[in-house]
């Protein structure tokens, strides 16, 4: 049988060689290729779903939990929203070969920026498959070769659709090996992905806080890194009461479980006592539970204490951490200090207020009077987006095709030698 | 005595919050330090020429080497030009706080980009004295906190030109720890620079690449790497006489040592007996020894034999080889195979040759009927640069204000929840 490493060498030499090809491809090209697979995903959705069925009661066998399945499942909608998703992907611009800011200079040679594939991408993901469509949809049309390392409890699942890629590349005329997946469950292969530095420029691990932490450690690899979202909606003494009432609800009830979700409200002390008791009513009768600093639990006697570790905690659930500050300059610093650099957001109706907001905020997202929640690549206008970069190296925010890309440096002359 | 960890840990601490301050400093505050400077510099002239001739005198006993010591040196005329490239730097725009994109979007919410200082930033170099301040200019304008560490036998110059950002930094009113020098020459603190995460976001090194690669090795801090130059010029089958002998004339013999230099001359077989017989003529009479192909042999017998190596080596010094051709495919692939990825030119009036040329090469800079001497940041109109990256990740080719930055979204809304 073939080691992990040599499978690692063999895959990555073949992506190598599709990724050279790929830096010329034509718009078109990968569009059809794009079509293609939707018109696979299509065809092949009985089969798909009959593979998803697969995996599902294996997973019920091993014991997941009902979230993780509803994680793994499949069904004709979210086949649909699959294909959406590639159809939208087809709609955007191609990124690769775009030049700008073309200028002459006074040498007489003309110096502009070309937008260029990041070479070779490795996605490590887990559960959802239609990370496997999206990723590799986002992959090509990015010009990029793509290494898939999908999670073996969706390895049917994965196995369909990665098929619909081959053959969708394959039907338009392109290498095969553009995407592919890693078909052994072999936990050993993440760390040789991750080390693969000499094949793979970068790697996008799609998961938890501790999925990311994981594959971070010791990996020569660049990574991009989606960590996770313990986000602030500040209520300033200026905020208007009731956009402070819809923005907080929002931004914390939406949805629990993403990444942009408000985790901690923080309150100017001025403001606390015309707008707190409303909001609290409100999360009370959606059923958030509550956790206040000392001044905040004087408010209800249905908030119960917040220990050190909640400031800190993404909950990812209908719990909300709420504390009542004594100036902008204490809520920033708890951003600082608790925070974890996604999305902040002050409501505020003062000017000056706004601006240093944004101007001191470390965070990927920073926002005024809107709700945490448009955090997002879609809302974003970025069209799709494969991740969340908490980073602030390369790529920051929703990470759409742009993301996925690098730049170099064109020059023009007509026989110009430097003096 | 303080352990190499500790002090690491003090400046880290120190720069953190240096860092946090300069995220809003003002762009007069900045201008103001880096005039300071520049005063600083001119009034101290003689206490810096005599420190660097205490370095110069302890690097005569050590043995140093001429280049060496010639790199190490500090004059009238080196002070003039580090004062002169002060105010460049000052004359430049303020990248930081920059807003582009800035547009509504279908929901109402308008999303834009805004520019901010990556961090802290930690330069790791040797010999050169002026390091410490262009480095030290560009990343106060950058709007990022540094940590300098020089090499040991350019101590005294070193800390001569720090004591001057020290005090320009006093005199404006900004934190001293904005730029912080490692005093002490112990070799463990390189190391654990490197793995300083928690407190450095960057580290550029500025040396061979040796340094570079030792330094890479083991990091745990982002690298933004300047690595080595094997630049290739590719004259086509369509090249111009005159435009391919002054190019390739001036692209290896402009200067020797720099990185941008021509290190090997690919041309098309079907323009080697027209172009080559004159350019080998110039090349000898300046001097230069050049190892070819069997081809290029024929063509002079004062041409040695290239060996596998020499296609892969950075001479730095006034050594060429030359290689004959075919086709635009064999260029394109033995750059593929031996270039660094810096900068590749190609010489010809052909439309589709240098379409092609450009999209295909992967390097830093790619150029048309140009030398490549002009890959430099001050040629491209970026006004500095701090190094040139040979890193696809975060920023390529030239590295200079804009390479030292990140971007954060700025979401404004006017009350926006989504739904």
């Amino acid at each position: 049988m073939e080691s992990v490493e040599n499978l690692i060498i063999r895959l990555g030499k073949n992506a190598k060689n599709a990724a050279k090809s790929l830096r010329s491809t034509k718009t078109q090209t990968k569009n059809t290729a794009l079509t293609n697979i939707a018109k696979q995903i299509k065809q092949n959705k009985k089969t798909l779903l009959s593979a998803n069925q697969k995996d599902l009661a294996q997973g019920k066998n091993a014991g997941l939990n009902d979230a993780l399945l509803d994680r793994l499942m499949l069904n004709d909608e979210r086949i649909n929203a699959i294909i959406k998703s590639l159809n939208q992907i087809i709609a955007l611009p191609d990124p690769i070969g775009e030049i700008t800011d073309l200028r002459f200079r006074p040498s007489g040679i003309q110096v502009g920026k070309m937008r260029v594939p990041l070479g070779v991408l490795g996605i490590i993901y887990e559960s959802r498959p239609n990370v496997t469509i999206d990723a590799g949809a986002l992959c090509l049309k990015s010009g990029n070769a793509l290494i898939l390392r999908g999670g073996s409890e969706a390895i049917h699942s994965n196995l369909g659709l990665y098929q619909c890629i081959k053959q969708g590349l394959l039907d338009a005329g392109l290498d095969e090996n553009c995407a592919q997946l890693i078909q052994t469950t072999n936990r050993e292969v993440v760390g040789e992905l991750t080390r693969a530095k000499d094949y793979i420029d970068a790697i996008i691990p799609r998961g938890g806080k501790s999925l990311v932490e994981a594959i971070s450690k010791n990996a020569k690899v660049q990574i991009i890194k989606h960590l996770h979202g313990v986000c602030h909606t500040y209520i300033d003494k200026d905020a208007d009461t009731q956009k402070a009432i819809s923005i907080a609800f929002n931004a914390k009830t939406r949805r629990y479980g993403v990444c942009n979700a408000t985790e901690t409200l923080l309150v100017h002390a001025s403001a606390a006592d015309r707008i707190l008791p409303e909001l609290i009513a409100q999360y009370l009768a959606k059923g958030v539970a509550l956790r206040g600093c000392e001044k905040t639990m004087q408010l209800s006697d249905q908030i119960t204490a917040a220990t050190q570790q909640d400031w800190d905690t993404e909950y990812l659930s209908a719990i909300l951490s709420i504390r009542i500050v004594s100036s902008m300059s204490e809520a920033i610093e708890h951003i600082e200090k608790h925070g974890s650099g996604h999305t902040e957001s002050i409501i505020s109706e003062n000017y000056t207020s706004g601006r240093r907001f944004i101007a001191e905020v470390d965070s990927a997202s920073v926002m005024i009077n809107a709700s945490t929640s448009f955090a997002d690549g879609f809302e974003y206008g970025l069209g799709a987006e494969i991740g969340i970069s908490t980073d602030k190296f390369h790529v920051r925010g929703p990470v759409g095709l742009e993301g996925l890309t690098s730049q170099k440096y064109i020059v023009l002359g007509d026989g110009h030698i430097r003096a």
